[in-house]
């Protein structure tokens, strides 16, 4: 669908006399304004995939179109599905009055969970739900929105609007996300394929992108600190403000690349998307029961944000360990003969990679194992 | 996916020493607690095309899995995706302290939107965002949604519930939905299948279902009116609050059915969900421009609330019908021949059908005429 038009609590233009929607303090021109002005935004991640559906009442995509780059017929294709928000890294934003990355961190969050499933983004769909419609801002979240989106390949496909005075004091508001891609059964990463030797690979993450941001705010509150300011042992140019408002990274492009590059060879064996849970907390998921990740703490240094919070706010090491990605935003657990080459790929990609450790039979547990902290 | 462990804000358990995740504000127990009393919802939901996903980052549904039932291959499968909201009527579900059937709402926003593009519903995600996890009303939205997708035969395949202190007060809450469906193109509807002595067939509503509650709550607090009580002019046994929250009828089962019966023959032209902007609003968007509707008001009986919110708001008709559906939930516009068949096809669906009126050729503007009003 083109987002629809009567985006304001779902109703339209009031009639004359007795009591309107208008009344009831909902807002018009506004609305039909900034559905408007979207379109474009959206259009511009869409691929020759998407049928046009102006007015329409629902998105569509073609699954099967016969792109060249990558001419494909699914034999049993599975759909995933996955939905997510920026959770209170939105406060962080209002408090700054800057909007146009926010989005990015909504798609990341969920098209870097599709990836962990070896999946292909296909489409996207965004949820805003405001107090009152303000054109510019909302404008700015869809910007943020369709950037994540173009990045990663995905169109999107639709959104709604709605205008909720009575739930959203003004200037709070919520954003929720949802993608879909598609991956064939057999290509599916499945934690069964993990073996001890396998090397486990990090990506740089780029910075504490949406997860605990409610502990960043109490951080912030317990000592005082200034979001416009700028604090030389953090970073030399960016405001604190800057620096914690830096977008998810969004890993889905060079995954699915690297995915594409092993089209036979099940060379990635499990992968996981560092978010709440940390490093351990996350790859945990991705584990069979009969081994464990040993990790060297040593392999990365955490950027200075993290230490920064950590002192600031007398975070405890295991704490901060729990909450935040310290460094490492995603994961591959891969065979071990291929992990320079995977290495390579992911480098060329634009990746910061490193070797954190290797998959070794469970002797106790299983689990995540981190050494050297 | 199962539904992320760690829900409370992606955050997770806080370790000992300084400050936590606790202080920031963040329940604990409480998440996980509820994670797992919905897992039974989720999987009751759940056809022989989910594969189990457990703790996965995403959930997992095989598109071309081969049911008996509809044993079916596409040939060039389009997914259709949409995302809707319940708008203002969740506070009056907060008002009266009952939420298991707003669920039931969200899913009918979503899926009688997705059948009107001839799709078969697939697979459903909610979005749910509340200041403080509250597991008994957690658990009743969940089984609203899970019943809802029951009802109209797609998977509940994930969903994220996010904690968010700041952003909701107490009390308030919101939650969104997402649905995608899958479609053969060439059994897509189309308006431009639309023709001049078309039949225009009516659904009957369950009554306001989700649009209009911003107007809705102006009318209660003009009038004052109160929730728990029973106006007998309205209904002889309800209190207005129950009558306003029965939930919104889903149509997706029937039309679904109904579709599956012409597999080669196209009866029906274009279909409409009948929301915000009313009938005249949603129907217009499911025709070509060159014809319009010519409806009788006196087809069908508006149900009794309809009149009540009117008389008590002075809300004039004109308003009333641009807000509300008024009692018409969805329209099939079908090839005449066929429009005895539909009918009764529908009725024994359990619909109640009315014959509104025809397409005819545009002399003006096209769109809808009402006559009789």
């Amino acid at each position: 669908m083109a987002r629809k038009k009567p985006i304001r609590d779902k109703d339209t233009s009031p009639a004359s006399g007795g009591l309107t929607y208008a009344d009831a303090g909902v807002s018009i021109d506004a609305g039909d304004a900034f559905a408007a002005s979207i379109g474009s935004l959206m259009r511009r991640t869409h691929g020759p995939r998407v049928l046009s559906n102006d007015g329409g009442f629902a998105g569509l995509l073609r699954l099967d179109f016969n792109e060249k780059l990558f001419a494909r017929n699914y034999r049993d294709p599975v759909l995933v599905a996955c939905t997510d928000g920026v959770g209170t890294k939105l406060q962080l934003g209002t408090q700054m009055g800057k909007y146009d990355t926010l989005g990015i961190d909504l798609v990341a969050m969920c098209v870097n969970d599709l990836v962990v499933e070896g999946a292909e983004p296909l489409l996207f769909l965004d949820y805003l739900a405001v107090p009152r419609v303000d054109q510019d801002m909302l404008h700015a979240l869809v910007k943020g929105v369709a950037e994540g989106c173009r990045q990663s390949g995905c169109a999107l496909l639709g959104g709604e609007t709605a205008e909720m005075p009575g739930v959203y004091p003004t200037g709070e508001f919520d954003m929720a996300g949802f993608s879909v891609g598609v991956v064939e059964l057999k290509r599916k990463t499945n934690p069964l394929r993990v073996r001890p030797g396998d090397v486990v690979l990090g990506l740089a993450s780029s910075g504490v992108h949406s997860n605990g941001f409610s502990l960043v705010r109490a951080v912030i509150k317990k000592a005082r600190l200034k979001l416009d300011k700028v604090y030389p042992t953090l970073d030399p140019e960016r405001s604190l403000g800057e620096v914690l408002l830096t977008p998810t990274r969004l890993y889905a492009a060079s995954i699915v690349k690297l995915l594409r590059s092993y089209k036979v060879k099940q060379i990635v064996s499990a992968m996981a998307h560092i978010t709440g849970g940390g490093l351990a907390g996350n790859l945990e998921r991705s584990l069979p029961e009969d081994v464990e990740a040993v990790l060297n703490a040593g392999a990365w240094e955490p950027p200075a944000i993290f230490r920064f919070l950590a002192e600031r706010g007398g975070v405890s090491d295991e704490e901060m360990r729990r909450v935040f990605n310290m460094g490492i935003g995603y994961c591959l657990v891969v065979r071990p003969t291929f992990a320079d080459a995977v290495e390579a790929k992911l480098t060329k990609a634009g990746e910061t990679v490193y070797r954190l450790g290797e998959i070794k039979s469970a002797r106790g547990q299983g689990g995540v194992r981190l050494k050297g902290v």
